[in-house]
């Protein structure tokens, strides 16, 4: 089908809206981690509070870029790279929701938490780990606006240090437990809140590969270099309970 | 615009396709959920793998889908209603996809924790669960293919079950790691097994809101009545820490 030279302005135009629309949204999810990382840090109940009532935000940007982006398909019939941009952009719409369910996560679990003994030590791991995060998310957004592949595929390559660290911060909760020096609810819920940070970090994997996809027409290597949370668990645990067992020689701890 | 019988009659039958295929991908997803509790309760890892690898699947059936679903739009132009049961096909593809992964996360957690002890309590109150979910996916789909909305509604009010049952195992297995019947380390990975089926009931609720949302055109009352995890936890580990703490005069736990 031919198109006017017409319709392929109102298409740029109404693919320049839906950046805008993404850039506001990511940086509303932006806004959100930082907020649950304080409220966490400063043990702020109603911060926490805040920060979940504002997630209906962002829920409310993602349907209204999927009813822009779909209307744009009915209106302006996209094909090839075009349409791959529409599709690229719903699909970073999605994933910025993720990431702001996962926020909300946190919010509520400082809620639940609130009022209990911090282990200072755990605390800075999470603030570390969250930093890390922001500047993830941010830079995958700002590789989404300036379609910048290489600047994807190095956050996207990057995300294995978020997953190392959400690894040695959980084996340091469950060696606190096993010691006692937490709160076994309280490590289960800090535990819970790195794990969300690790899946945010995910979410902007996705994101990364949603940007390769909108400018090269496919994802990159479906295998990334992972560190895998669940068998590394596992692993440093193991290592951690043998150290204690010498340290301690306390026998009626269970076989790891 | 004046759409012609042909047309309509040839967008019925993308939509019966996409149904279709919809079916089917759900179907991939119940029988993973199955397979991942299997594989835990007879601790069998190469089950695990073989789940593992099979996700794949269902991401390659929702690229399909919306694939698809994008190419309909784009080429029927569909308005109105029309629309919407696009929009709701793709919606409920990206929740099974979620689903999806979910189940997978179960996958690799058996596999971290092969070998160890397994306690016998939590594991029927995990299998009790599973079987749970799987009855409430299987009739949200079923809401789906006949657009059911009294169907979809009552899964859509059923979630609390899943959800206060995920609570209760939670209590359990915290409480089975302070008195150290349980491995540390299983036990976190048994938590977050618990969490994932809690999970997968979040996202089949999504999709009994999705099918109403087809059928009538809006989402159902945004506030579900929700069985709050996060809060619900710690309510219920302070009163099993309480008990025990008479029990035992463990004056050395942490006060929860």
């Amino acid at each position: 089908m031919a198109h006017s030279k017409h319709t392929i302005k109102a298409f740029d135009s109404d693919l320049d809206e839906l950046a805008r629309a993404i850039a506001e949204m990511g940086g509303v999810a932006e806004r959100q981690i930082a907020e649950a990382t304080a409220a966490l840090t400063t043990r702020d109940g109603d911060r926490a509070r805040r920060m979940i009532a504002a997630d209906a935000m962002i829920d409310a940007m993602q349907r209204n870029i999927e009813e822009r982006a779909v209307e744009t398909i009915a209106r302006r019939q996209p094909v090839a790279g075009d349409l791959r941009q529409i599709i690229g952009t719903l699909r970073i719409a999605n994933e910025i929701e993720r990431i702001g369910d996962l926020a909300k996560n946190i919010g509520k679990r400082i809620i639940a938490i609130y009022g209990e003994e911090m282990p200072p030590r755990s605390m800075r791991g999470v603030n570390h780990m969250a930093t890390l995060m922001l500047a993830q998310l941010r830079d995958v957004l700002d590789s989404f606006a300036r379609r910048d592949i290489a600047k994807a595929l190095d956050v996207w390559t990057r995300d294995q240090d978020v997953d190392r660290l959400c690894t040695s911060l959980s084996q340091e909760l469950l060696a606190d437990m096993m010691e006692q020096s937490v709160a076994m609810c309280f490590g289960a819920h800090l535990m819970f809140c790195t794990k969300n940070l690790e899946r945010i970090g995910d979410h902007t994997t996705n994101i990364a590969e949603a940007v390769h996809y909108m400018v090269n027409g496919e994802t990159p290597l479906r295998e990334r270099p992972k560190a895998d949370f669940a068998s590394m668990l596992t692993v440093a645990v193991g290592r951690t309970y043998n150290l204690r067992l010498k340290q301690y020689r306390r026998s009626e701890l269970a076989p790891l």
